[in-house]
């Protein structure tokens, strides 16, 4: 279930350099015409990449897995599989509102999916497991829902506050979550 | 081999990613205009997640391959490699007959191919094998076929039915399949 | 290495499907205008799937690696990078001459590769290890070149030749390849 | 995450086989219309091969990660990840000035987030880890931004200048590393 996840997102996050599409000319302001879908594609790759982390921390400490549980994972890896497509949307349309209110929703929901896999995880663990104990009140993943909300809801009156609430919570989960590794000490390198 | 396999459906399954082109325009309609292509998405996103759940624990119950379960898997991969290329054709052509019957056919080739595959791990596994018991009697994997066949027998009639066939299949078996994980008991997480 | 390996087999094997264009039209007679595309397909999909498994085997006989084994390992999958682009090129033009001897060339190319990295594999381990004495002769090693070499002459008389010589070889190694694993024994599923 | 990252490079060094467009025509001038685009794969094929390869004997020699570390890996595959668009861009443009100058300065963005990454391996695994010994002065790790930095500078001059600065390092790189390997003595397989 690692192997695969771990290829699902490693796919996901390089298929989107598939939507770099290569700028027509050669000069500087070519490439400069594409700096809103480069922009969009560092925040993608910055959310896969916290998706990717947090993934493999959790999954660090989880030793038992049920039929639910995979395809609780499924379900994530669905929502991500969108991140592309809403980036690419978003990228080639300048932020505009409703683009960037459909990338704010599929992050609602793969934050959703999180949350659930999570639990169906923590269920087959017990509550005593290492991941319960890590994971204790999770601030951040209760504030992440609210804030995409807002930012949905900002895309309608300003592109530009849509983009800055999801670049806030994108800088938030970059501030590296050291509840589970603390927990569990330096991990090995696999 | 799992590896390989694994990453195979990987691919496939976001590869498909790739045939959601992004819509021309930023409003909703131009969105929805797209429902189709999203729904074969979906769906195909189930089938390739049910094969990927079903081969995983079916690969746990094996640990011996010969030259044939090899070639028997490559066998597999290849009708499940021909599904992005059959849900772009349904999706784009809001599931017309030929297209709906297309996309049947190499759902039925897959579900032939996996039976041959489940059929030589078995032979090289013995009869006794964990994985002998946990297939038994094997209801869905006899039922699916069939209701394949009329799938694609009532594309000429009516895609819709179809459609319907194939969407009610795929819910079949995403009621998880407790008989292999009864027989293992809760697996590892690898 | 093996894992790395895979993952590009894999890759190649599964980029192919994205040469597979969406046909226009939803007829029968549309899909069968893509019949020349889906059998280059095929024919590729059969290679790569014999230098998967090949190339499998070999490692499961490795024990040890140099940089140079690794390097080896890269020109291989070099070459086996070209096959979905020829595979595409020889489809789209309907097996046209010049197509027809790149693809063999590609053939060829890698056929080499494969000679030069098991000779590398081979210098690491010992002239008395398991893959040295499982290669033994390796007369299916020896013909394939020459076949491909008349192949790419076939092309400028005649593209069904060509092709035919490209199928033949194929088959020859569809057939399981049992030095390797009778000296293995039965072996383990990963 | 060696998994992770392996599969990030090999689907990188695929995808670029999707740039290589198939050619318009049958003729070998056709294919030799290609060629600038076919050198720029092969280069950066090299460049991302000598990059899998030094990755993966550092983590060869690398036993505990942390979460700084996982996301100085994510910074190098991020820059790894723009290698395809800019290699498209420059061999469309037959490495035209500004897509050579941008093709370096993406090399050179990676070769300073491979240093930041070892660093961050180093301060984990400490000075007296097999890593931190078997890098040692690290010439070529020195060497090489001094020249991406003149070819960057060569591509407004000459830009056969720039290609061949690049080619020049690629070379470089490409006599085996056997610093770390002759630390490590023999390595396993995996």
């Amino acid at each position: 279930m690692e192997a695969f996840s771990d290829g699902v997102i490693a796919i996901l996050i390089t298929v989107m350099v598939l939507d770099l599409r290569i700028p027509h000319g050669t000069t500087w302001s070519a490439l400069t015409d594409s700096a809103p879908v480069f922009l969009s594609y560092v925040l993608s790759f910055v959310y896969l990449g916290i998706y990717w982390n947090n993934h493999h921390h959790m999954l660090m400490a989880t030793d038992r897995v049920s039929g639910l549980v995979l395809w609780a994972n499924l379900h994530l890896l669905f929502w991500l599989s969108l991140i592309p497509f809403t980036t690419g949307w978003m990228g080639e349309n300048e932020f505009a509102a409703t683009p960037a209110a459909v990338y704010g929703i599929v992050l609602l929901a793969a934050a959703v999916a999180y949350f659930v896999l999570r639990s169906a995880i923590i269920r087959v663990q017990g509550n005593r497991s290492t991941l319960a104990i890590a994971v204790g009140r999770d601030l951040k993943g209760k504030i992440s829902p609210v804030l995409y909300a807002i930012g949905i809801g900002f895309a309608a009156v300003n592109r530009w506050l849509s983009l800055a609430v999801y670049v806030a919570v994108a800088l938030m989960w970059l501030v590296p979550d050291r509840r589970v590794e603390r927990t569990l000490g330096a991990f090995s390198r696999r």
